[in-house]
């Protein structure tokens, strides 16, 4: 039988998008399709192009193409969203919200009529909601529809755990549980340099200065760049999942996943720890949880809810 | 004695600089940083800080910062300078050539001050004449300032015919002589496919419409993109070069060199092969042209001479 | 569905079979089987169970099984064979071709029965002779029965080269056609340093030096090491070739492929220019060759037909 | 200022010396001296050669060249010692020490004369006492001596961990402290995968089982390959401290350093978690111990004295 390449598919041409396809071309994974609206069909082509052309200096052997079809996205192995807007002065979180989950749904619908098998990784804000949205518009098993956040946070976090040691990034390990955003609940416990607890290593006051800057850390960005949001962490963050799917490498990660029972939640979408392999979300762990950390996560719950209402008219799932 | 790894400093934060500067962590060649002036400053560090925090889903152990402290470019081993405006609606050549002239002479000032020993690539525009620019306000050996054409116009003219023959781009050699854009000189004779001549595998029409697209392959992405130019190509090809110096390859590269005697030019910046190692520019090869390729050659000289007499106030440096 | 890694086995646990193993690991192109026969059992699943235990270090998510039971290697997407003695002294030619003959044989029949769809790439010596030893074993379509002999011969063509103009290996383009070992014939005329031809850069009498080291390469290492052959070398060129298939390179390489008119000899395994790729043999590039050069292939086709004589006991195939 | 590669010297082309001289050459960490006695030049060239030969293929621009002349090794940045002879049948322990010692001893003048700045790593048997024994030939500062133990034991462990859970190797964290052998002290409360602790995921009589299979990882080794011992795991392990190294990485690692007054031991060199950078080992951590890990490591510490006592005719150093 012929071997062919694995087709990776990026919907939205934004600045994460277009860093996403770089990053999985970088990484041999397969063949790229980036795929944006009509309206951008050309920049489409255009940074697909770019980036094909660098391809001889950076010996690289992956096809990238530019498209407005889906057609050309078809059969897919992995699909991955990033389009959506960002929030626009004097626009309300309710309008951003559904105009977001309009957009989300109708790229799930071409998803599922060009690549029924595909595992879809979600990016799109607010991204445990738009994971929920997803997973109702594909109508794909759950194992199949992952949002991302936890390796963004995480990713964040170590940077700056890092940072304060003057240590490699490859020694820190750190772990971030819940919701995006203010929601999120490093688990300090679970944080540790080479195998040391951070907590022998850090002094209290400066975790809680790190913990308080991850849960800040997409608006630290947003504020020095004026205008935009962060895009190289999170397309890297993209590709580390898509990576974790494509060779079947069964990694720990922290994504948000369709809870059923676990953490005591039902039909939640939410950031937990899991196996991600070649059958996508291959098994959630539970962690035994503080009452503190209980707390934090039934806040982020809350949150998550509040956000489905929006978008189920109401209804929060729950 | 201890070891420390290279600095790399790259001038000019828009869409090239930054992505140089993430292609240069993650071939982990040092530390990075990214320079442009005082009122980007903010967004200057947050492109940094983005990339920074992609580091530990990369694997990557480099450090990327942003700043407009030339103080903190100090030291550097190879400073690349993208900085420049781009030619706007109703602005003529002439003042589009000074002002840039302007900027790389400022920047040079700074990496004069900062970095006595750096090896300098040159990629504002038009870089024939910007490298020359360079040379003079840097006073540093002619082995240490080298603009960039070359290798992103082989890149291209690569890219074209791996896609013709649908090959992988790794086997393709291709080489381009010459100025930047029309004036490119590409010797179809010693391009080849896994050594097999083009000639051998090409029709010669199709070959021509290669040549004729790389010539205006800047221009393809430009008319694509709408708004901007192409930087994924530019950076890789940046990216090459520095990996070239930094690890001392000795790779052979078409780039911009001063011309002392070679191919019959005196004192004047033009495309030719070298040899690029430790040493920068540690060769020039000198190859036999045809008569044709000859007068290609000296149309593209008399185009790098009319823009240098204009930074120069008529004087052509001949 | 369930994305699985590709399992690539590698027959015989020797340096070659285990350095190929290691190598093949280290590119994560897939699970590693490495077998051999049940009397050396022990030693093939230490010698897995020891790169199993560097994949931490070094970073690699592919698993590495030594065994002798080819069940192990069912379904394999690439299997390679290294299995075969070497020439002890005393022991004629003809008893070397017959014994690798029917290890080769042996080996295809288990290959056979539990790898039906595999890409099977031939390197026990002669190995022109054995790869159509295994075509007519295997029973498989021509495309999937490939020789290594080109592309090592090559790596030690271009190694010289580079040596000699003291150039990174990375702008050395070489090309071997023929069989393996004095019968080999090095295009010159398609050998090139950056795209420049060696011979504008290189004296005559110094090409014909590297020319004749190359001849002699296994000879030379052989010698050096008193009790062995090469194993490094030979092991890369495997993994290139592996690489071209599972990543559907498309590489241009010179491999040993069924000739069935091409250069006009058919029912002959000799080394030819290929594109390699997800359907293995894609393609053989005939090339215009000069009356010398045909001589010296058509020396290089009847030593290899003296070696099928002695196998299928006279007939030699033509 | 040239830009020249690092240097790095390996001695003992044995199977660890060879296959680490190859991993260096990959990651392309400098130009690779591989050394030996005179009596092995010949094998020792031809390993180096074939290492070379290999290198266009593998896409790498690192010499590898073969001596046994120490003026080759001039000016290493960092120098691996792998010589040293194994306990044949017969032997007594102290007899192998001692033959090691004046191996170790005869190196490290070597080196002392043609690399006075180099950062040393250990390897030789038995190791700790060996890293003593060079620490005292070379007579250079504490940090630039290194032995390795834990960096492979940790390897181990991680491998077992990793295959009991059927996870990535990426995402366990072990460590090992202490001694190498029989009296490590694999610290299973520092053990995480992915962050989350062996214990909450490996039962306890399993997590024993591994921390035993790892205590005699070397001799599982050697059992299955019933003549020789391990060599690809730990070249790795000496690969991944030299890259920490030569890309002052600030990686922590287990390593053997000289403990003065840490843990309680004076001028005894032990495994213990260290930062190591770009100034060989920067700084060790002291972790609070448990009186049963106090214990091992006690017992470990006389296990290492005893040795040393060999070497020093009675005295233990303490």
């Amino acid at each position: 039988m012929a071997i062919r390449r694995n087709k990776i598919t990026v919907v939205g041409a934004g600045f994460t998008g277009a860093t996403t396809a770089l990053m999985l071309a970088q990484k041999e994974l397969g063949d790229v399709v980036l795929v944006d609206i009509p309206q951008l069909e050309n920049p489409t082509k255009g940074k697909a192009l770019d980036m094909m052309e660098s391809t001889p200096v950076q010996g690289i052997d992956s096809k990238i193409i530019g498209t407005s079809n889906y057609e050309d996205t078809k059969d897919s192995s992995v699909v991955i969203i990033t389009a959506g807007i960002a929030r626009k002065p004097g626009m309300s979180r309710d309008d951003l919200v559904n105009t977001n989950a309009g957009i989300v749904k109708s790229v799930c619908e071409n998803i599922k009529a060009t690549s029924p098998d595909a595992y879809v990784i979600i990016l799109s804000n607010p991204v445990d909601a738009m994971t929920f949205v997803a997973y109702q518009s594909l109508g794909f098993p759950k194992n199949r529809v992952i949002g991302q956040s936890g390796v963004l946070d995480t990713a964040r976090y170590c940077t700056f755990i890092a940072e304060e040691l003057n240590v490699s990034t490859e020694d820190v390990r750190g772990f971030v549980l819940g919701g995006h955003g203010d929601d999120m609940v490093p688990l300090v416990r679970y944080s540790n340099v080479g195998g040391i607890p951070i907590e022998k290593l850090i002094p209290a006051d400066r975790i809680e200065a790190i913990v308080q800057r991850t849960r800040v850390g997409g608006g630290e960005i947003v504020n020095l760049l004026g205008n935009g949001s962060a895009y190289y962490a999170p397309a890297a963050s993209l590709v580390q999942m898509t990576e974790a799917i494509l060779k079947d490498k069964k990694r720990i990660l922290p994504v948000i996943a369709l809870l059923e029972g676990e953490y005591g939640y039902n039909n939640l979408f939410m950031g937990v720890p899991v196996i991600l392999g070649g059958d996508g979300i291959e098994r959630i762990f539970e962690l035994e949880l503080s009452a503190e950390e209980k707390e934090a996560l039934q806040k982020s719950a809350n949150s998550v809810r509040g956000v489905i209402a929006i978008v189920n008219g109401g209804n929060t799932g729950a």
